[in-house]
This record gives structure tokens, sequence and C-alpha cells, in this order.
């Protein structure tokens, strides 16, 4: 659905929700994709998506619904519905999207519903609980075609035709007599091959897998590298316990991207809810503050040279494009660094060959907006050549001191094992005009001391 | 593979090279993984690049390395080797990747390799030429199983069988008799169907597809929103041409989100070759100058407030607080609003709505700040009231500021069919630059007149 449609959706279920049409929006609603139908119900505060989601009668679309609806609106729905119709729903969603709702819900709801699911699908979601929600364990399904080593081709394709709600079943991995993982095929090569071939015999033997606790960005990477359709999941002895399927690797991914982009603003780890402010102010206030007490550092520092200040009045005007420039130059270099390095595209003891790089563009356009800078402050002051050349070299010392500071700040943050997208935010901007800031005023005094 | 696993084999396969021990690295290539050996030689020079890839002896493997390799890196490498050789391996690799790679080598070069190669290749290679490479064209493959409404079950199987070397064929397509693409389905419900039921029994009607000029972005989008392992490509006339599959979508995804956040830093589209540093320049140096014209124009503004300046010369030291502050506040808002309008969050016109949350969030801390750092121009000064009122108030207008040219410079540039992306980088940040300081010069100006 384009963008166009989902508006012409949206402006059309608002109209009816307002007129009270329950029964056209409800034709309406049995014709969209349950995919769209969760982005459209998104859009409503919630009351009205409780009102919209009760409108979708075919239990499958439901569950359908409330797993591609994010984590809190899903569990604000669920816990507004008759106990029993959420139950329904959960035993019709796959396994690892009700580990992640419930997940998500009050501990007593979460355990109420627990109860009331028996069976197997509870004890599977149980154990998915137990995993950390970001690890390969919290997002994989326990549900997968797994077969022993010596079954025949023919045995493995009954078996896929009798386990019709096993999710995406396109690869069927094989295991030893203790449960472990052996070995990979596809569908397609089954379909291929003659029904009395042992497995072992066209098996991949080679087979790329995560263990539980490994991170889910880790699990990502590997399925893109590999070009996978799903990734295998076992504990530390190798028995298999569930896999990863590339849907879920694309929401990781996405998720991921948007978490960096918002971390190297400064502006928390989410796309907030678009009607709370509080939890905005919440979010961006720690990293204003840092902010504040940086700069505050800053007016701190260059306060000592108030007499400078006095006699070149004219040294104001220049503090704002300084530091900008070096802003920009400093927030471009870490974005490159921080980047490179989220992808792999250059590792942690290679920063060192970037930093060298950004170096000599720092040494090249600092030398060029330098020289720019230079003339205009030459002009400006009333032809002083003193403090031309002071801003000139204080152009060049900002952007030097910003690429420093912009490569070697993510470094240092991934040492210590802290996410470097964080460092873009208020650490390098707020370091590189504190530094470029004295910077100035150290040079400007200096020269204007002995030439005028 | 690791991050420290691929650490080590570059280590290793460098020491290696230097040491001239040529045949220990090619027992160590035919142990790794070609998506691995890509991202190894990667890492190289282009002279040692092409001398691994020299040591690479399957056909098979030299052809996934190819694909894996950026294009760039492969076009260099496809050039510096015999052509015969060359013609070889493009023959045995998928023909959209084909295409990617003669698009980017020089167009007599490609021609040549073109003639070489003969046969339906060929001219699969040649059709896909014509495509945009960022359409849904562009990254197509040609090759895919389409079956017509009539045939059976049975068929069906035999012809997936025969077609043993279409990419990743987990989908079957069914075409009515114009080869209009009309349903689909899995090769799990091929397998798991009766031999002589129809197609047009089984098949799932509403499959989505995508045309030939669709943007690549849309077609990712699609194939995230509805969990699909390909989409299918038609023309104008509905006739299927090819599909994408879901690992070039995660390709797509992986490059835009780069895209997106290089750009937000104004440091161009691509994570540069980590040793060029002209290319590095000529990418950053417009936006530079971007920034360098606008922070200009802000020293022109406030040069006519020199007297207040003069008089009250403190006013310098707080100009760096109150910029960098809005410019924090500025691309919080812009950050958020540009990745809510790229993920579908909200849409253009629903931006009216979070700019008036933002504007809540700006008066909010911009209160908060304003009286923080209010009290401390008031100590600074030494107990000027004015003074201490004039920092408080431009503070808060700083970030009121920011917020509107962070919400609506993005929507402007998004309303132009300008990627709001591009909006973050030097616009806003020099655009709250310089509103913000003429602000915090008029309101200081006024108020110092009337209050000391």
């Amino acid at each position: 659905m384009s963008g166009q449609r989902s508006t012409l959706l949206f402006d059309a279920t608002q109209r009816l929700l307002r007129r009270g049409a329950l029964s056209h929006i409800k034709r309406i609603i049995a014709k969209t994709h349950p995919a769209d139908l969760a982005h459209l119900i998104a859009r409503f505060n919630e009351d009205h998506q409780v009102q919209l989601f009760g409108l979708v009668s075919d239990l499958e679309d439901r569950a359908l619904v409330l797993a591609e609806l994010a984590d809190d609106a899903a569990a604000g729905i669920i816990q507004r519905i008759p106990r029993g119709e959420a139950v329904d729903i959960l035993l019709e969603m796959d396994n690892d999207d009700v580990a992640d709702l419930l997940g998500t819900l009050p501990k007593e709801i979460s355990e109420e519903l627990l109860d009331l699911m028996t069976g197997e699908d509870s004890f599977e979601v149980e154990g998915l609980l137990r995993y950390g929600e970001d690890t390969a364990g919290g997002i994989m399904t326990p549900e997968f075609v797994g077969l022993s080593e010596s079954a025949t081709v023919g045995e493995a394709i009954e078996l896929v035709r009798q386990n019709r709600d096993v999710e995406m079943a396109f690869y069927v991995y094989v295991v030893n007599e203790h449960d472990q993982l052996v070995g990979v095929m596809s569908l397609r090569q089954l379909v291929i091959s003659d029904n009395d071939v042992e497995l072992k015999d066209i098996m991949e033997p080679g087979v790329v897998s995560v263990q539980t606790d490994t991170d889910q960005e880790e699990v990502a990477r590997l399925v893109a590298r590999y070009n996978l359709l799903a990734i295998p999941v076992v504990d530390n002895r190798n028995i298999l316990l569930g896999l990863v399927t590339v849907d879920d690797v694309i929401d990781v991914l996405k998720d991921e991207a948007t978490e960096d982009i918002l971390k190297m603003a400064g502006a928390g780890q989410e796309l907030v809810d678009s009607d709370s402010v509080w939890s905005a102010i919440r979010t961006r206030f720690p990293w204003l503050m840092i902010a504040f007490i940086a700069e505050l550092i800053g007016v701190a520092l260059i306060t000592p040279f108030a007499d400078s200040l006095q006699t070149h009045h004219y040294m104001a005007f220049f503090i704002p494009i300084i530091i900008a420039m070096g802003g920009s130059v400093g927030t471009q270099t870490a974005t490159i660094v921080v980047r490179s390095l989220a992808t792999g595209h250059i590792l942690v003891h290679e920063v060192r060959r970037a930093y060298w790089r950004e170096l000599r563009v720092a040494l090249s356009l600092g030398g060029l907006f330098g020289v720019f800078t230079g003339f205009v402050g030459y002009l400006w002051s009333g032809w002083s050549v003193g403090f031309g050349l002071a801003v000139a070299l204080s152009m060049l010392s900002a952007m030097v001191i910003a690429v420093t500071v912009g490569a070697l700040l993510p470094l240092f943050f991934s040492r210590i094992k802290i996410d470097p997208a964080v460092s873009t935010g208020p650490f390098v901007t707020s370091a590189v005009d504190v530094l470029g800031l004295l910077a100035y005023f150290v040079i400007s005094s200096l020269i204007l001391s002995v030439i005028q």
C-alpha cells in the first residue's frame, strides 16, 4: 500500500469513526491486508485502537495485526480486551511474537494469560521469555523442521506436509542422535532429490548458526552477509533450539538503523509516540544537560580573556563561525567513523588509519576556509593583519581539533564498550565547541598582543 | 565470521602476502566462505585485490566473491584480469549482479565483455542495463519460475526440478495466457498439495507486485511490511519480468540507512574508501561552504550590535552556549522528523502535529535551561538583572527557533522533492545558529537599553 493510499484509508476511517459508521469500517477492514491494518490502527489513539481492533473479525487476521503492531500498542490492546478473546488470539500467533508481547505486559497480566494458555504453546512461550529481548533467543521461533541424518528425502517431505503451521519452512535442518545441529538443506533441494536418498548425503554440512545469547545485531549481520533466509539458533552444546527468520532480521535492521540515527543526535533510542511531550522531555533532557555543562565550562575557560575581548571587541563576531565550522567537520568525521564501525567497514584497530585520512582532510579544508575567514576577518576588523591571521589559524586549529575529537571519541567509547553512536550527539559537538573556542581565544590573544 | 576472526584472517593474509607465501594463502582461501573472502579482499589495496582474487581457484567461488564485493572493487578486478577469464566468471554470476557490475565499468569495456558473453545471458543483462540502478528493474533478477494457471502441481514441481539455477526459488508465480501476473504460491504449498490439482485452485490471487521503475526504497518497504521473501516485478501492463529477492532488499536497507546517516551529517552519500583524501574533500566541501556562507551572514547580521557588545562585553561569553543549545535541540527535532518521515512513522501532512509537540518540548526545555542560563548570566555579569533576563529569554527563543526550523525545514525539503535527510546537515544547523544569534543580540540590546 502506497503512502497516498494509507493516508486515504486513514482519513476515511477517521471520518467513519466520527460518524459511528462501524459496519462500514468493518467492511473496509475485511478487505485490507493485516499488515496495512496494523499501520492504520497504530495511527489512532488508544481508545480508537481498541475499538478498531474489535472490528477485525477473523481470528487469524487479529493475530497477524497484533504481531505487526509495535509491542507497546499491542500490549495496550491485549490488556483491554476480555481475557478469553486475548488467549484465543495469543494461541493463534507465532510463539516468538507472543513472547515479545508478554514481555511488554505487566508481570501479573502476562502470568495470568500464560496460565490460561495451556499445552505446548505456553511452555514454548515461557521458554522464550527467559532470553534477553535483544538476543537470538529472544527473537527466535522455536518452530522448525529438524530431522535425523539417516532420514530419507521421502520421510522429510512427509514431515513438511504434516507440520503445516511451522513458520516459513524453506530450510530443513539435520540433527544427529544428540539433537546437535549437523547440516542444512533447502526445501528445494528436497524437491529435486530422489525420495530414497538419505539426508546426510545431500545436506550442506557447514551450517552457520548462532547461540541463544548472540546479540540480534550480530544475527542480522550474519544473515545479511551469507544471504540466508533463516539462521538456526543453538545452545552452547550445539543443540538446535529454534531459528531466526529473515523477516525478523529486517525488523532488527530497521530498528537498529533508527536507533543509531536517533542516538547520534542525542534524541533517545526510539521514535517516541507523537503526542507524548513528557517522555520526549525526559529522553532529551540528559543530553542537553551534558551539552549545557560542557558549554558552561567553555564560558568559564574564555572568561580570563575578557581583556583581549574588551580591546578587540570584533573578536566576538567570529565566535559563531569558528565553532560552527569546527562543529560541522567534527560531526562529519564522527558520523563517518561511527557508521564505518557499525557496518564493519572499518574495524576498531583501523581507526588510526581513518584518523590519518581525516587529519589530512582537516588540514586541507581548514587551510582553505582559514584563508577565506582570515581574509574576511582582515577586512572586518579594519585591516588588522593580526586579527586576519588569528582567525585563519583559529579556523585551521578548530578543524584539526574537530576531526581529532570526532575520530577518537567514538573509538574511546567503543573501547569502553559503550555504543559509539552515543558519542556524536552531545559529546563530540560540545567538546569540539569548547576546545575550538579555547583555541580561538588563546591564538587571538597571543597574536594580537604582538601584531595589531 | 566474527569481527575478531576476520581481523585474524586479515592479519594472517597480510603477513603471508608480505612473505610471498601464496600457496599457503591459497589453502586458506579454499577453506573460507566466499562472502568472507569478499570482505577480506575488500580490505586490501587494488594490486593486492587482483592478486588475492587470482588465488581463488574455484569458478563458482570467484563468481560469488565478485557478486559480494562492492561494485567499484569488483569492477576494478574484472578490468584487470584476462577478458576470457572475466567472461567465464560473468557467465557464472547471477545476471542482476552482472548488470550492476557492467553498469560500473567504462562503457567500452562493458560492451566488449557483453559481446564476448553470448546467448541468453547477454540478452538478459542488456535488458537489465536499461533500468535505473536504484529501481526495482535495476535490482531484479530476470530468473524466476512462472507457470500458467491451468498447470497442475505435478507439472509445477517438475519445472522446479528442471530449473536448477533459478535463484532462490521458494515462490512460484502464476501467469495468465498474456504472461500477466495473476497469483503466487510458495514451494511449500506445492509440496503439500496433490499432484493433479490445478494451480489456479491453490494459488493466492492478491499478489503484491512492483513495477520496473518503482524506487528500490519502496520495494524494500513493501517486502518488509508484508514479510515477503521476494516480490515480483511487472511492467505497466502487469506482465511478469522478474523478481527482487529478500537478500537484495537487505542490501538496499543497509545502504539506505548508511546513506541517510551520512546525508544527515552533510558527509556525502557513501562511506568513502578510507584512503582517498581528495574525494572526501570534494564531498564535504559544498556542505561546509553552505555553512560558511550562512555563518558569514550571521556575522553580518550581528555587526550592527557592535555598540552593545562594547558596552556589555560579557555578552560575547554567552554566544557559544546559546547557539550550541539551540543547535542541539534543532538537530534532535530535525532527526526525529526526518527519521519519522523516512520510516513512515509520520506522513508529511502530520508534521504539523509533530511540530506542535516539538514546540511544547522546546517551551518546557527552553524555560528550564533559560532559568539555568539566566541565573548563571546574572552572576557572571556581576548581578545584572537585565543581562540575566536577556540570556534567559534568548535561550528560550533559540530553542523555539530551533524546533521550528528543525521541524519545518525537512518538511519544506520533502515538499520540493528533495530528500529531507539532506536538510539536517548544514541547513538546519546554520539556520538555527544564525537566527538564534540574531535573537540573542536583539533581545539583549533591547533589554539592556532599559534594565542594567
